[in-house]
């Protein structure tokens, strides 16, 4: 029996890079493993797959029955919808510990760096196996994306050697041009609808009984969204109302000016303004220096709900 | 600040042994870090810790506003009451994965094996640290005790290979030897107060909503518990209305004979029976082969109360 390895729902690149990555690796240890996807590959994680010779891994829907080793996440909420009926044998992840749980014992690789391929490399050297070139690739991406070329104040040493290290097997000299050319291909929204954007990169979260929304889109120039602004505003309030979620926020994030413009709708916009300690003008806010759902924008807005 | 390095409520020897031992590996790559206990020594941990020159670790009760590492569970209920008011920077663990959660990422090491100090051996040979062979002495007792000396199910290749090279640096020969010195000292159950027995090694589960304390005593021969067995039964009646428990069950494990006894007291029997596929005769089963809570007790349980 295969395990299936896969990311969160609406897989960014280290969802899929490190699904490719981890089922590549359990193959090697003769754990047999297939690696999946919870929804579509989002423009960037594309051009990771295609410069390096990968397909996409299958998209799968359903996991009752199978064994599962989740990538980038311990969320209910982003994990397969019956993954209650599935047996959870192991997660790697570098975000807060979530809501998922267990009935057997299971291995968790979760580290505090700035990107689920950092710890995967980690997986690599304790079971001594060699990770080939084009592998090496789409990992190192993987990593330079979530860590914004290493500006994110998620990075952590760890991953600028794991970078390194990667890099060198790939046998990339200029990683950071090629981590600015995939940023570029991530800022071009022209022609995309609306909602598609929105969706690119987007979490629920359950904070305290509250269903949040928050999505990202990470460019290098703010100035792509100005035609689009207002449509993006009125998408969020429409996705609100649709799930049922208390607040929905949309980070517009410029990785060349270091901060982040909010979109906010909310039920409460009170706890938004709380956890920034800003004040909303327009359901809008610009948050400097602030590049990461993860580290900057989740948890002061869990303990504004708590 | 130093972190505070815990293991769960009524500590058994693989969590003051890996408390003791963790601290001690955070300390030595510069991250302060003080080993304490939610609870009492039992008589097997008071023999490893004085046979290898160690004192226990304070008690410490409220863990509000500090940095907090969490040993050999997962579990809220096994967690510092005021848990939710520290932050956990790390787990490592060897269980399934339970209900803690966490509002900033950590680290967690979890590994399907037998004993969290075979988890914290490989984080001191990732780290690259050199264990002392007094500190190698309390770790192997610890797997020694978790794996019931191998005899467990619970135990892997890797409990085995690691008891063998902790016990190379602690100048231990007869490993096993010692090991049944342990479970003799274990064994011992005359003159302790009937509570203290149910006590000694008692988990509280949260089984779909239902509060279930499982309490476990090994011992090298059954017949310790003729005089007593009527004291426990009653105690355990009290045990479940003192707590407002679903369910309380005590298991009496026979290492030589590799089963335990059951004694059972529950809001509804029934899913005790449908759990194990057995009849409770007089609140009691035999489960021949049984000697894993956490393998073979918990899991059917769980899945019995779904």
């Amino acid at each position: 029996m295969s395990m299936y390895v896969v990311g969160h729902k609406i897989p960014d690149s280290d969802s899929i890079c490190g699904a490719i990555a981890l089922a590549y690796l359990k193959n090697q240890i003769d754990e047999p493993a297939i690696a999946t996807r919870l929804g579509d590959i989002s423009p960037e994680t594309a051009f990771i797959l295609e410069r390096f010779g990968f397909d996409a891994p299958a998209y799968k829907e359903s996991y009752a029955g199978e064994e599962v080793y989740i990538v980038d996440h311990s969320e209910l909420t982003q994990a397969p919808d019956d993954i209650a009926d599935a047996t959870i044998v192991g997660i790697v992840d570098h975000h807060k510990l979530g809501d998922l749980t267990t009935s057997t014992p299971l291995e968790c690789w979760i580290r505090p760096v700035g990107c689920s391929n950092t710890v995967i490399k980690m997986m690599f050297d304790f079971y001594q196996v060699a990770i080939p070139a084009n592998l090496a690739g789409i990992m190192m991406c993987a990593i330079l994306s979530d860590t914004v070329i290493f500006k994110s104040p998620t990075c952590t040493t760890a991953d600028i050697r794991c970078v390194e290290a990667l890099a060198e097997i790939a046998g990339i000299e200029d990683f950071k041009a090629l981590g600015m050319e995939m940023f570029k291909v991530k800022s071009a929204v022209d022609g995309t609808p609306v909602r598609e954007l929105v969706m690119r990169d987007f979490k629920d979260f359950n904070m305290n009984g509250n269903l949040v929304g928050i999505g990202q889109l990470e460019v290098t120039d703010l100035a792509v969204f100005d035609k689009i602004k207002a449509d993006l505003e009125a998408d969020i309030v429409k996705l609100k109302a649709e799930g049922n979620r208390h607040s929905v926020l949309l980070l517009l994030t410029d990785i060349m000016q270091e901060g982040s413009e909010v979109l906010v709708t909310s039920d409460d916009a009170s706890l938004i303004e709380k956890a920034y300690a800003k004040t909303l003008t327009d359901n809008k806010v610009w948050l400097d220096g602030v590049l990461s759902r993860k580290k900057q924008v989740v948890p002061p807005l869990q303990d504004a709900f708590a």
